[in-house]
């Protein structure tokens, strides 16, 4: 089966201190992007990337792709509004069966078995969202105070967020809501039910100064 | 107002692949243990503290305090079966009127910050669970498959639970029940309403092996 991974990388940076989006930033001397879309390259030879850019990211982008990668595996395509608009813009290329990989650019640290897990999971369910259970006990807030949630079935949902093209593709046609913070919440609006697979504890979101300092630990070590 | 931390260092370390207890591992050199108790006593000067073990690692936290620590600020006592009796024990010591914190001894990253955030805090309002936000989309598991939660509600729980004397010692007293899992279950049992403030985002537990190098990488970073 054909492999695209579409990776969305639209983040502002704001939370970072730093001008530079935070999928452009160095970890041990390479943009925290390199890794990602390395690990999708790595991980099936036939494998595709769409690459989700903010217009004013693209040219920053394309640069590591040159710097860093000889082959054309990859393609740029412009995002939109919300994280949403992103990747409806990005499966817009995509015409062919195939299993789709919707990633975080920022969660530079996954690795290839993840993606190995995901699209096996895929073939047999047409969905697989990696989860992994939270280590800290979890409340939810309510009008009048808060309670506490069981842990054991609470799931905290990371990616790639990857589906059969089957499903993904018709779901994406829907009017946007702001209910759609992710592709699970988008294919459950099409009448899906997604299936959950484990996800990994290193696959995190660099999203603050001090997860670059994790991150570099965790490459390193 | 007087000040006691209990800290709670029970586990047995499964998780760890070793057979030391988490909260004797190294640290750049020093036990994880050290780092949490030295936070601790620098946090407050007329700070009390009962760290509370396993029977077996007594002797063992023993040397962590006689290597490390000069002064009587520290007393040991004997853990129970579960953390909501091994906190009972801890608490067994307290009878003065005071502030006390119940802390995980492997959350050894807090910063006296949230210490005294936590202090003022159960001050005003008898109560203080530090939570944050999840940075993943969060979902719960049904029996019959799963469905998203609303991401802005959802707060992951840390330590230290920080709680006026006069609502822990006698919420203590209740007869265990296994849905007791941290101090703010027991004391919502005795009819308290917790407050919630806001946590750290590095004040993480080390419950495995990638967590030892991610708090290298956050000491030194």
């Amino acid at each position: 089966m054909k492999k695209y991974a579409v990776i969305v990388a639209g983040g502002s940076g704001s939370r970072m201190h730093s001008n530079l989006p935070k999928q452009f930033l160095l970890l041990n001397g390479k943009p925290v992007l390199f890794y990602t879309l390395d690990t999708f390259l790595k991980s099936y030879k036939d494998l595709q990337i769409i690459l989700v850019l903010p217009e004013d990211h693209i040219a920053a982008g394309q640069e590591i792709i040159d710097a860093f990668f000889n082959y054309d595996r990859i393609r740029i395509t412009a995002g939109g509004r919300t994280r949403f608009h992103s990747v409806q813009n990005g499966l817009q290329l995509i015409t062919e069966e195939s299993i789709i990989f919707v990633h975080d650019g920022v969660r530079c640290l996954l690795t290839t078995d993840l993606i190995h897990r995901c699209y096996k999971a895929a073939i047999e369910f047409g969905s697989a969202i990696p989860v992994i259970d939270s280590k800290d006990s979890v409340r939810i807030v309510l009008e009048d105070g808060n309670e506490p949630l069981e842990r054991s079935k609470i799931k905290l949902v990371q990616t790639p967020q990857t589906f059969h093209s089957k499903i993904l593709l018709p779901a994406y046609k829907i009017d946007y809501k702001d209910k759609y913070t992710d592709e699970a919440t988008v294919a459950e609006a099409f009448g899906l039910k997604v299936h959950l697979i484990e996800g990994e504890e290193g696959n995190i979101k660099i999203t603050r100064p001090v997860d670059l300092t994790v991150a570099e630990g965790m490459i390193i070590g």
